[in-house]
Parts: C-alpha cells; structure tokens; sequence
C-alpha cells in the first residue's frame, strides 16, 4: 500500500509530435510516465508542456534524460538524422536505454541502429504502428515489433498506454517487416476501391449508394467502407498522406524484389500513386487515387 | 383478424439449387412461400420436398406454376439457357409474372431478358447478391437489384425473406453492374492479402501472427481475415470456386474496356487469377492466388 510497493514508471522521450506522435506522447503522459520530448515544430509541443513535459532543443538532449526513447518521425533519412547525427541518439542515449523506432521506415535501417545500439550497450526495437490517428488517440494502436524479446518484455508497459493489438514478430527489422505486410495490403485495396468508384460512375449507377450495398459483403473493410465514400465526394483531405505512403510502397517494392517476389498489385498501385505525385497531389489523402482513374486514356 | 386480411403469399418457382440457391429457397419455405423448384442435380432438392417444395423437371415447368420466377444458375450461358431456350422460363410464365434472375451474370444479358420479358408482359429484375453461403443461410445477403422501381418494390416481401441490405441500384443491368464492383474490390484486395502473406514468408516472418496484427488495423476487412489465414495453411477448400470468380472478373474487364477504363488493379488479378486456370486449379476456392506467388520467377 506504500509507494514502495509500485515500480517506478520509467523516464520516457518522446522525438517527434506529428498527428501520431502528439496523441501517443499525450497517452503516456496521461498513464504517468514523466515525459521529454523534442521537435522540428515546437509549438506542437504546448499541450503536452502544459500537461507536465518538459521540452527540449534536440532529440539527443530529451534522449539523455530518459530510461525509454521513442522517436516516431517522417522519413526514414529523419530516422537516421535523429539516432546518428553528432549528438544524436545513440550518441547521448544513457548506458541501458531501451530505444524504440516507431516510424514506419526501412527494416535493413531498424537492424543497423539496433547493431549500433548493441555496441553502446543499449536495447533497441523497431516498432511501427497502424490504426492511424484515430487509432493514437484512443490507445488502440496495432504495434508490430522487433527485436530481442528480453527488451520486448521491458517496452511493454509503455507499448500498452498506447495500444491494445501488440505483437513481437522476430528480431531487428521484423516490425518494420510487418508494417511493409500491412502497407501491401492497402496498397492493392485502394486500386480495388478507387476502380470500383470508376466503374460505377462510368455504368452510370449512384457510387455513394453501390458502397452501401457492396460495403456490407465480403468486399468490406475499413478503406472500403470509410474511404470509399470520400473518393465518390471528391474529400482528398489527408488522413494519411499520399508522399507517406508513396514512401512506404518504395521501401516494400525494393524489399520485396531483393527477395525476388513479383508483386503484381504492388506494382500496379505504385504506378497509379505514382500519377498522383507527377500531377501535384503528394499532400492529399491516399483517397486521391481516384483521379488516377478519372480520364480514360489519361 | 380473419385469413382475409392477411396478403396471400405470392407462389414463387426457384431454379438452381447450388449452395446458394438452396439456402436461401429453404429461407423463402420458412417465410410461408408456396414454393416450385427445378434443378440439374434433382437430390438436391430432395430436402426441400421434404419440406413441402415441388419438383418441376424443367426451369419452365416449374414457372409455369408461380407468380414470381427466381433463377439463381451458374455461367451466363445457363441463364440464356434458363429463360430463352424452348419451353424454357419466357416461353412458360404465367401473364403478369415477375422474372428474377440472381445470378452473377452479364449487364447485357439482364438488359436482353428484361426486353424479351416486357415484350410478354411480364416484369424482371436482375439481382444478384453478396455475402457468401453463411449470409445465404442466415438470411443477411446483400441484393443489388436492377430494373423498374414497381417490380423492386413488388419483390420486397421476397428478397427480405434472403437478405438484409437490399437496394434498387437503377434500371435492367444496374445490379450486375453493382455485383461487378464488387468483384472490382474483391479481385484487387485478394491480390493485396496473398501479397502480403508471400512477403511475410519470404522475409522470414510467422505469416499468421503478420496476420494477427494487421486484421486489426486500416488493412482488415473480411478477405484478409477469413482468406488470409486459409492462405496461410494452404487451405484452398472452396467457399467461392476461381472458376466462378474468373468469369465474373472475364465480364467486369469486358465492361469496363467498352467504357475506356484501364482498371490495373483487375487486369493484375486476372493474370494472377488465370494462373491458377492454366494448373488446373479452377475448382479451388480464391485464397488459391496464393500459389501465384509461390514460386518467384515462374
């Protein structure tokens, strides 16, 4: 009943408050884990400040406080700038931090900072999520992770303030591995969903109305069913960006042809994305692909 | 409160009884519809007789006995076969009758049988469904019908005894349109989900437990879920033949190339899909694509 008898909640930094960074910092915070954190904008940090964290000027300095860094930044050169760069990460993490890439990146890059973790005597996991932001502000995020099971065990107190499907799936890169499965998936469903639209309207049927009937068979799904309907109203509003997820595709295809796998739809989706980015639309919501069907022809 | 009051139940005749069709004529028995049936494989009746259905030995014989027509057959020749061949369902329909075709069969053909049927005075819709076998046994089907607004509302009491989402998508040939984006979706998202498992394999991961944590997030829907894990374990059993699905793949790529649309998603699936064809795997159930993917380089 005295303090004594719980753990300590461990010293965690948190390195980048985008829309999924901001919501799961704000989750640990609201569980007890005194937070650092740091950012490229720090204005996105006031809420979190407000509610007790404390803000610092890089990744490296919010890392030296803590028993537990998290980074969860854009690209996978972000991912490399924060752990490698003078003053970076693995340079002022403390002797036996646990470090946790959360960003959907690169799995041979999730291998090489958990080599270069090992060698200053630090843990390391790879951990990216899906669920997106609705996902992170309700703590029920699918966290997909890598790494030595011993440092899995260690990260799963703070892995549960934020999700609720947690999984370790194999050593250094797997979580990331995972995450090019789950971007796969979605990468052929958005052709499947945006053709469907197409077909509709050139039939000269009601696509809003075609959705709701096909939505509730073995067609359905969450893009079906919650992007659909903003590709029939035009909606390009980014829940996850296009260059996002243009970046991820890059990344699978590039795995996916070292293991000399064909992946056909793979293909197929990053050709009609790629569309999308020549014509200027890198900013809009993955929904967008749409207009990669609008002129026949095109 | 007397017999008067109550509509009398329209007399339906029910041609096909695949399992589909023979779900969901038990269903149309258990709401009180006087039922007629004719089918290729007659023991497949015998349940139904039992249960007080009469067996016709042709389509038009048992038309000929009902006041609404119900055709749920297998390719689009067995419809043109059903309706118009001599003294088949055209021929043999009582004045005033309501034609119902449920199979998945072509837009031009629902356009065709519509004519032949106004012709004779007789009204029809086409109407296939969604939803598989378990949703045809339980009376959950989605039906997407085409044709007048008069027949649809006419045939309510009918398809609500087989279905839950039941919508009039526009004129003759609009729910074969509807089923075909459908199959739009299904064809490219099956493509994403065997993708995703070969990925998984060939980077070495436990593919059910990738499953395990991306059926949770944008990915999930239920071709990963249910198909996925049948891919998994090489389970090709089939809930829906690639026979069937390449035929109705075959007439949504026809579709869609008289409207200019170059659907790349579903001519990458057709190719995976007739993969499977040409090693004589038509039998096997859709999750079969996996094989496709089995063998880098073939």
């Amino acid at each position: 009943m005295s303090s004594t008898t719980s753990a300590e909640k461990q010293t965690i930094a948190f390195i980048g408050l985008g829309i999924m960074g901001a919501a799961m910092a704000a989750n640990l915070l609201k569980a007890g884990f005194p937070l650092h954190v740091s950012t490229r904008s720090p204005e996105k940090a006031a809420l979190l400040v407000a509610a007790g964290a404390v803000l610092h000027d890089t990744a490296g300095a919010a890392a030296a406080e803590a028993d537990v860094v998290i980074t969860i930044v854009g690209l996978p050169s972000d991912v490399e700038d924060v752990y490698f760069s003078q003053g970076g990460i693995i340079e002022r993490a403390r002797p036996g931090a646990l470090l946790i890439d959360m960003t959907t990146s690169s799995p041979s890059l999730a291998t090489r900072i958990a080599e270069a973790a090992a060698q200053r005597g630090l843990d390391a996991l790879d951990a990216p999520v899906s669920g997106g932001d609705i996902g992170a502000r309700e703590g029920r995020l699918s966290i997909m992770v890598g790494g030595d099971v011993e440092a899995f065990e260690r990260a799963m107190p703070v892995f549960a303030a934020m999700g609720t499907n947690i999984a370790h799936q194999g050593p250094a890169g797997a979580g990331q591995h995972t995450k090019m499965c789950n971007q796969i998936v979605i990468a052929s469903t958005m052709l499947g969903v945006a053709e469907s639209v197409a077909y509709a309207r050139a039939a000269g049927l009601d696509a809003a109305k075609v959705l709701g009937s096909i939505g509730t068979g073995a067609a359905g799904g969450f893009l079906l069913n919650a992007l659909g309907p903003r590709m029939v109203d035009a909606d390009y509003a980014p829940g996850f960006m296009i260059e996002h997820f243009a970046k991820d595709m890059s990344i699978a295809i590039a795995e996916a042809e070292a293991y000399g796998l064909d992946l056909v739809g793979l293909k197929a989706s990053i050709q009609q994305y790629g569309r999308r980015l020549d014509a200027g639309d890198a900013r809009e919501g993955t929904q967008a692909v749409i207009k990669s069907y609008d002129a026949p022809g095109q």
